[in-house]
């Protein structure tokens, strides 16, 4: 077996394409924004990534069918401009630490047999705090590209100092291709699935790649995880007040409780 | 060294085999389903797979032999059927994540080679609770083998939603050779080996391939381990006692008590 | 680089030679009593084992000269006997699981190709209590092998059902390339070096391979460490004492008292 | 993907290069000492290192900009005295253990090519205290070195009994390709960078090679890092007055303290 199979269902022929990369992630950012990007342009998937550094497991779906776990290259024919789309969406990224950059080149590889000379990499900054009007940071592999990010609100301070993952590596994997590249990454707690941040890193992307799509799916997903964390926020306080009324915890309660 | 290694004892004429893989998992409920089949059909075996991919160490017998850890094969001709078997029963399914794939795919090959169309994976759903009557859950690669298991009593909802190690990466893998495949969990607490959930998922199995045995074998075991939880039980019992009575612990004490 | 270099200094020319292996393990069991033996016999170095698979560190010794882990074959010619013998002693086994596979495999080629057809692998069983008197536990490739060992006091009850590294896998590699093999395991607390069972497994050897050397060596070193023990047990009893008087100690402390 | 690839910016032609080696490690002694050596001497660089070993991210600089990890290789011609320079530089060392032992051969066999004979390696040794007259402590491939080493203040007693990581392995692996070779290690805490312990290492080094450069940016450095000590200090001598005045913490504030 090769560590990374891709395998081919079409053949496209593409002009020009960007990359966009939405692998899950902090906060799975990039992923719900490839897939809200994906499913309002309808593209179209053309070839499928499996690995052994995947983990070990399938999936089950709710109809009791099985599948493994992969990522998936769709293409979108972009009639009225000059670029088509190349997303890739999918299910993991790598296990092991050396597997990241297997899969990020596996991915750059396609796309330069594609003649693509432009990647974004999508994903999310985890600052551990919520907010309704995420910052979108930036990070580029050109400093031209830096300034068409600035003209969208991009902001190049107070971001991470490291990319972890395809995110990071695919922009520099791309560098040594001949891409250039840019990161947008939506500010987000880090420990939730973030739609609303993933509405906003794609509203950025969309003006940078002048497509107009709907952002509906990840509004009405975001209003639906507020709706669960009112829930949750609720049975905290009725903990919290027990905790105080001195109800006393065992250590490996506490620690339960940290965690 | 390759790392799986399988050598051929025999090589029997198999008429389109149907492989059943009984590998130790959750509650060893596979690999004690498997092993109950190998008995009572009396099946032969015929390949032997070993690989730097399992635990680095040997087996040491009762009577002070050593045998390395290993998987093996086992034929059964069926007279009276249109399908013989291939039983892949063993000691272990791999320690890495990616070695899981690999230990996968092999087995799907050597069935591919004798020409299998369609593969079961047996194995435990734990749920960290015990029952004397398991339900069994289902997963498929096809919608049509879902009916054909639901006339059994296999059940489609509330069971995994994810399939780890080669329960479930066999028939992922084989789905891309060309099989279809079923997995069959039974309920299980998890922590323990559970020759009861075997024989249920055992049963399910023979009426499915058309054949019967006798299940004295997992009864047998499943009464001498019930006779061993009563025992443990009282023990508890009487260590929750003390406990109860005010005796202090320490943060260690307590550490081990609840892992 | 390849992961195991075997770098030949000479091309001895050996008679039927038993492959005795004795690299570090519990209790440094193996190790101690085959660096004896080397040195009673003044067996030479032949040929030398590195590998990425060893710790990524060298030595440095008490000149300040820095040495790379390896392992080393040693030859000793038998002028009375029928066998010369191949010792392989040694830094390392390997450090992840898959390459003890490979550190073993590549020790049985090497003696396989001298047509070694006999092995011993030495080798501690740690208990967790110390003794003065250490029983010698086997295991064996085959039956008739355990009568031999089971003449020179070796016991075949009560010992591991595993044996970890080396000692048990150079058994079963050795035996696919038709190799004869028992594995001699002295008791051992397990936390300490310890050449007293180093001496006992040594005794056995000897016995076995009808060759006779001075254990000086061992009882020195057993001696020493003997001395070690007082002096510690000293301090902890003078520990214990302060803790009995009521000396509160934080968690922290308890846990690191516990380790 | 090649696991370690290396590409030439330029092939300078070099006299009997000695390699330098200030790779990130304890106290970021090396790869200070390395980077002052290579600003002062304006040492140029030619080759670059990238590998899957390296942590799956890449650094943003404060302008935005993504790089990879990366080590360099620097060269400078020394127009008065014998020996050109080859320095190593960089960013990571290897994640893995197995992977040390590679980086540390790639970089071996780069200086092998430009016929190196000799190799010093630079790094800490952490001893866990404060000092502001590191001692340098020295390992050696040969006892000629030792004697070089010790006229200039260089101790071989008290050191370390192991060097981890490219330090020690390219002194061993570099032995196997015919090199002489050194390890200076200075005394540092191990927890903190330590310009200071790098200033004083270096002293030795460009001694040994008989160099002459400023050492203004480790000295600054040095004072700036004192500075921020300072604040710490304070910082923490009002937070034990605090515990000290009795008030009570969990288990689990206490785990946070101590470490």
């Amino acid at each position: 077996m090769q560590p990374i199979q891709i395998t081919f269902k079409k053949r496209p022929r593409l002009k020009k394409p960007i990359l966009v990369e939405g692998l899950p992630g902090v906060g799975l950012v990039g992923r719900l924004a490839a897939e809200q990007l994906v499913n309002e342009l309808d593209a179209q998937p053309f070839a499928v990534m499996r690995s052994c550094y995947f983990p070990p497991q399938v999936i089950v779906d709710d109809r009791g069918e099985i599948s493994m776990f992969e990522n998936t290259f769709y293409y979108w024919k972009n009639k009225k401009g000059k670029n088509d789309l190349i997303i890739l969406m999918g299910d993991h990224q790598g296990l092991s630490a050396d597997s990241h950059y297997e899969v990020s080149e596996a991915a750059v590889k396609l796309a330069y047999k594609y003649n693509t000379k432009m990647l974004y990499t999508l994903g999310g900054f985890g600052t551990g705090r919520m907010t309704k009007k995420p910052r979108i940071f930036g990070a580029v592999t050109d400093q031209k590209l830096k300034k068409q990010l600035e003209k969208q609100g991009v902001l190049f301070k107070g971001g991470p100092t490291f990319i972890v993952g395809a995110a990071g590596l695919m922009l520099g994997i791309g560098k040594e291709y001949g891409m250039k590249g840019a990161c947008l990454m939506g500010e987000t707690h880090g420990a939730y699935a973030d739609p609303n941040s993933a509405e906003h890193v794609l509203k950025v992307l969309t003006n940078l790649i002048k497509i107009k799509i709907s952002y509906a799916g990840l509004e009405k997903m975001a209003k639906e995880i507020d709706k669960e964390f009112e829930k949750i926020k609720k049975a905290q306080e009725k903990q919290n007040k027990e905790l105080l009324r001195g109800k006393e915890l065992s250590t490996m309660d506490r620690m339960a409780y940290f965690r």
